[in-house]
């Protein structure tokens, strides 16, 4: 066993290899890396488009029970598998989220992986990284300007400026600009409105790039973005603002995936990280396209838990793109079994397999749930140092009697070297052609039902109600002709109801759908469920306050 | 003469060499270069620290008459100048300024030089380039989230809600944002109150990482951000808010000066881009320190004309960076001295020498100004097709008059060919040892007399009227330790006076101080004469409805 250390210790201490050392892995040549720094890199468009006549690779996906405050390891997970499936022999690539800056100063540490499962470097990729976030957040405020400046030069496309939709977005926590009055000031600053921010990752761009097939696909879709309403309650589009072309040319090299290593020197696709709420919470399409295309297995990952986000990623991801995933592991704790049996945060430390076994219900319905969709499924038991050899066991034995292995993994501790098992397991399943993907519901089912599908067979409610209005909402857009399109569902990631509060596996609920928004360039429609809040807040002590340069030019404080 | 093309034909025809073989020509070795695509790299900050105990090269500016629409050619004098140098056989370097991201989808073009004189890849240089300023975009937003986070959780630093000076920025034209109302919705949005976004080239942040020696002077200068004042009129700073820390870890990138080339292949520091009115509009002293330490001539520009640009460089720059220049050349053109002289923008094609000689008493001021800070000038008079040979001689004639040689030049049709003897001039002129640099004040003079001197020397106004309040403000600056700053002059750039319609060389006008700041970070208190839009707005037609993408994935309309 390791001697502990922090993540960062074990970042820092790792022994990077140059970036077009790593790419040569997946047999990506020198021409074709764009290095940014030493340790990071995008890999050309030209050479990407060369790859199409290419077979695919196993796609696996690795998601994870309902996420605790004890923290479920589903990016280690990730991180750890991949490493593994290299060491086991063989070709692997990762693929990741980008983070969002913004949450790096409040309380959210990175989210690069844990322990001996890193991609590195993490401090540059849990801050500006190769700009991606930035380029997003220039082209939905062009956009936002362009609006504002169409209506101030006269409105010749007849905006209702009570009725513009489009806000704009920062890359920061900042609840100040949630609700804002903009244009006061006098004639020359415009028609004031109300307004408001969200935080870059819920830019509804940042979904678009992570969907696009292509430019071509990324500026079609950019031009689909709705933006306002006239008096007359048609829609206002992005293109008839004339602002698609513009926004392109700003995304276009944010469009490239962006290379990095694993601290066992492995190559890691990270690019794209669109909320897991309002959006689909998974990276971009071109880049799991372009590791399909590089390597035999990739392994990528999901926002939250299973039922947001695997239901996401195989309804919308793999829906549009045409992604046939081979296998889905589900990431498993002893302490997040224990919570979701009953368990405080501060009494985890002490065996209590009766709380295991109660609480496996929740992994137990995700099971279940990804194998709605034709998906093999494995569990990772993501090991802890406080989990006990009994704990292990009933977890073990519960998935068994749900049919489903469930591997005890040491990668935090170990690397690949402590995941080599689940790789040997995972490799396995997805060469065992049993995966017969398909999405839950067909594009030709109504919008409403295609909401109750959900909400009825992956989150096991007896009902939907919804806020007045949504029934004439939904028919609206559907008379628009967005019926087709799959529906995304906006609710509390901490339980499969809408209430946080409801751990295990609860059955017979009401979900009430507060409000319905159409994301028609990303190509879903948002239900959300209860508050979502698309602009953090920073806390009363942000770790902003202990972030810092140390003596030698070092970043401190950051994880 | 070679065959006319646009700028973007003709950066887009250069045969780049790789950064690390450009970097070479200054002596930069492969390890110090950290490459940002295959065509821009930063340069290591170790490798620059260690060279302070190498000789400085010379210290050439370059500034211009007052701006007219008829267009000068600061930069592209900036980029011949230097080409020719290294066509003469010396060791030489260029350093400009960043160019501002927004005004790129508004009117503005590039900002890289022109025709045959021009620094690439002009593309990336105007849109994202390095991050640099998408960097101080998120450093300064982090700050003023930070401020309404600590009166939201109960404000333990007294700041007065009504005083809180620090606004936000984006690097985008957007007048909707100039004044808003922020943190509406209630309670759980914070306090409401009024604020605004500016550019991002108006941060302070911006001018501080401009004029930070190092990423300590830096941190140091980030803290000394007069962020609000309390009730009693007390400042606050952004070290009592916690913030500088985090700030100075979002900058460090940033900080290292970047490299690019010039068509012809020569290397181009081009980094930092401040406001020329509320800021002192010049490209980053770690830069010009940097290319100092590796070139025997280093050519740099200063914002609008030599009134407001030169001025700045010498008293606010040159002052506070110890930098002793050993040269100016001021930029003058034929059509920028009839304009002066009186004829319309439609009348400049027809000869009218009259008017060259009239409209040259712009030009003579701006070299007895330079002269009045002990530093040798040469005037480059940029060649325009539609220039007359009688309308040449006319301006040589009286620059010989005041004792200046004026070189014909024409690197925008010819390149470093066009350029040589200007060349030749300006190194003979350097080395000459002529120089005997002093600003034009002394630290110790009062504010408001500073304001003074530079109203009445420079600019030959008779009288400085100020607005009500204005002098206990520059009081109370004095009482807290502000009195040796230099002060920084908001003012149209179009004419020596405040009145932009007072073209050639007028005197006896007044000057009305509006409005003082204290830019205490930065370390200068800025007289605002007249208004300065801090936020741009964009046209009727904004260049973003041309922009876009052709088919091959290159950028149109961009220039």
């Amino acid at each position: 066993m390791a001697e502990p250390k922090s993540d960062i210790e074990i970042a820092r201490a790792a022994t990077k290899r140059p970036i077009a050392e790593v790419a040569e892995r997946l047999g990506i040549p020198a021409e074709a890396v764009i290095p940014y720094g030493r340790d990071k890199a995008k890999i050309d468009g030209a050479f990407l488009a060369g790859l199409k006549d290419r077979p695919d690779g196993r796609l696996i996906l690795v998601t994870a029970v309902n996420p605790t405050p004890a923290g479920e390891g589903k990016s280690t997970t990730t991180v750890g598998l991949g490493d593994a499936l290299v060491r086991i022999g063989k070709r692997a690539a990762i693929c990741l989220r980008e983070p969002s800056l913004g949450p790096c100063f409040g309380q959210k540490g990175g989210a690069t992986g844990g322990g001996r499962a890193q991609v590195v470097p993490m401090e540059d990729i849990n801050l500006h990284f190769t700009g991606d976030f930035h380029a997003i957040t220039a082209a939905h405020n062009l956009l936002a300007a362009m609006i504002d400046n169409h209506v101030y030069w006269g409105n010749a496309a007849r905006i209702d400026t009570r009725r513009i939709v489009w806000r704009r977005v920062l890359d920061m926590n900042d609840r100040a600009l949630r609700d804002i009055v903009t244009a006061l000031g006098g004639p020359a600053n415009g028609y004031p409105r109300e307004a408001g921010f969200d935080i870059t990752v819920a830019s509804e761009v940042m979904a678009i790039l992570c969907l696009a097939r292509d430019l071509d696909d990324l500026e079609t879709r950019l031009g689909e973005i709705v933006v306002a309403y006239r008096t007359d309650r048609t829609p206002v589009f992005a293109r008839d603002i004339g602002a698609t072309g513009a926004m392109a040319v700003l995304l276009k090299d944010a469009m490239l995936p962006n290379l990095v290593q694993t601290i066992e020197n492995n190559p890691a696709l990270v690019h794209g990280g669109p909320f897991a709420n309002i959006a689909h919470g998974c990276n971009s399409v071109i880049a799991t396209r372009a590791a399909l295309k590089l390597a035999d297995y990739v392994v990528t990952e999901a926002g939250f838990g299973a039922d947001l986000g695997a239901e996401k990623f195989f309804d919308i991801k793999c829906r549009q793109a045409g992604l046939k995933p081979a296998a889905c592991v589900i990431v498993a704790t002893v302490r997040s079994a224990k919570m979701n049996g009953g368990v405080a945060k501060e009494d985890l430390a002490a065996e209590d397999v009766a709380a295991v076994r109660r609480g496996a219900v929740n992994l137990g319905r995700h099971i279940e749930n990804v194998r709605a969709f034709g998906v093999p499924v494995i569990v990772a038991i993501n090991h802890f140092g406080t989990d006990t050899p009994a704990e292990i066991a009933a977890l073990q034995d519960f998935a068994a009697v749900q049919g489903a292995e469930a591997v005890l993994c040491r990668h935090w501790a170990e690397g690949s070297a402590g995941a080599t098992e689940l790789a040997t397991k995972v490799a396995a399943l997805a060469d065992g052609g049993t995966a017969r993907f398909q999405p839950l519901y067909a594009d030709e089912l109504p919008l409403i039902e295609k909401i109750e599908t959900v909400v009825k067979r992956i989150y096991r409610g007896a009902a939907v109600t919804v806020e007045r209005g949504v029934i004439g909402q939904l028919a609206d857009f559907e008379a628009r002709g967005y019926r087709r399109l799959p529906v995304c569902m906006a609710k509390t990631p901490y339980s499969f109801s809408a209430d946080p509060a409801l751990l295990g596996a609860p059955e017979g609920f009401g979900v009430h759908v507060r409000e319905v928004r159409l994301s028609a360039g990303a190509g879903f429609v948002v239900a959300l469920c209860g508050e979502v809040l698309t602009m953090p807040g920073l806390p009363r002590r942000p770790a902003a306050e202990r972030i810092r340069l140390d003596g030698e030019g070092r970043i401190e404080g950051l994880f």
